[in-house]
């Protein structure tokens, strides 16, 4: 069982189900409601939840994005949620801890919101620095290890864990170079990416129900 | 090589440092100076660094702190960074991982500072839910797995990334009850947080350098 919150909203959500997805586990999703009060802080970006994504699997109960990542690691080596030669798997375990813990500003500035557009959003100084400091690591990883995906010819834990930025991307209006253009185009187009993107598009707006101004 | 920043000031040095020691592994020790930029902004508590921790080991470059804790498991798994059982291991990973991407209330309104004590510190309401979330995971890891660390009877990755925490309940005299306090004790008097703990207040104070009020 998968918990997760909003599809719409929730970044640390869809890093968890991406996971799950890559792994091929067999799960049930279930929905944390928008009036929980840590959902609630969550998805007004108060705080990053202690709550989604939560896996219960096997009698354990996992509730935090990496933990999750090398649990589902562990069960499913062969699934490649992690590469296989250990300087790239320190490399990418590195980027997968940069994104849990940094990039506060692009949080803050550009929430994910799988829904709507904004063509020619103006990006404010601190959120760029994260931006040119994301597409430094992704041209980095793509020339390494020769694309489409972060860590070569099949997605890893850390494109999971960068999905969401993608999706940031789309919705600003966020300017790429060809190849980071590229990499966002192929992890759009992810089978487990475009099935959350139409689900999310489903969805009721919780922010309505939360009454909430933006 | 192991590139860390102040003894004083800096949480995140300390969770890589004690982790090196923890694996056993023989390391020298390299200090990035608070002129860098990067650096300040982490002193400052306006960002988490980048750059520190930064372990340099055969070849490889890690610069986040779980993923050098992994990379550790990996190369010495007999030094127990990880619990050896698999669902306190995935417990485990769950609360480091939410110390890793979490707290940020207690981390800005109680930073760490080795060398100061503030007795009947007034700790405001945000910070406090974080301190009563941290209480709880201790007081749930201690009974279960039956102390005196978190995880049993020898110290694992989820002591270091609590460890700064120990040293800010002390500088802020933050009240324990009768576990917690033991558990706090228990790290405190770790051989590698002694250490630690000797450098920082030897270490010449920084922030003067840095020219900062607080």
């Amino acid at each position: 069982m998968l918990t997760l919150s909003s599809k719409n909203y929730s970044s640390w959500s869809l890093r968890g189900f991406l996971m799950c997805r890559m792994a091929g586990l067999d799960f049930e999703e279930a929905k944390v409601s928008a009036d929980d009060p840590d959902i609630r802080a969550e998805l007004l970006l108060q705080s990053s939840s202690f709550l989604v994504p939560r896996l219960d699997h096997d009698g354990m109960r996992i509730w935090d994005t990496l933990a999750i990542g090398e649990y589902l690691h562990e069960r499913a080596p062969e699934a490649g949620l992690l590469p296989k030669e250990r300087a790239a798997r320190a490399h990418c375990r590195s980027i997968c801890g940069e994104m849990h813990s940094g990039f506060a500003n692009l949080r803050s500035a550009l929430p994910m919101n799988v829904k709507v557009r904004h063509p020619g959003f103006k990006v404010w100084t601190g959120a760029q620095a994260d931006i040119e400091r994301i597409l430094t690591i992704w041209r980095g990883c793509l020339k390494a290890y020769g694309g489409p995906y972060l860590f070569g010819a099949a997605p890893t834990m850390a494109d999971a864990m960068y999905a969401p930025v993608c999706s940031r991307f789309t919705t600003y209006d966020v300017e790429l170079d060809a190849p980071t253009a590229a990499y966002c185009k192929a992890i759009l187009a992810l089978p487990a990416m475009k099935e959350w993107t139409k689900a999310a598009l489903e969805e009721p707006d919780e922010m309505e129900e939360l009454d909430v101004e933006f």
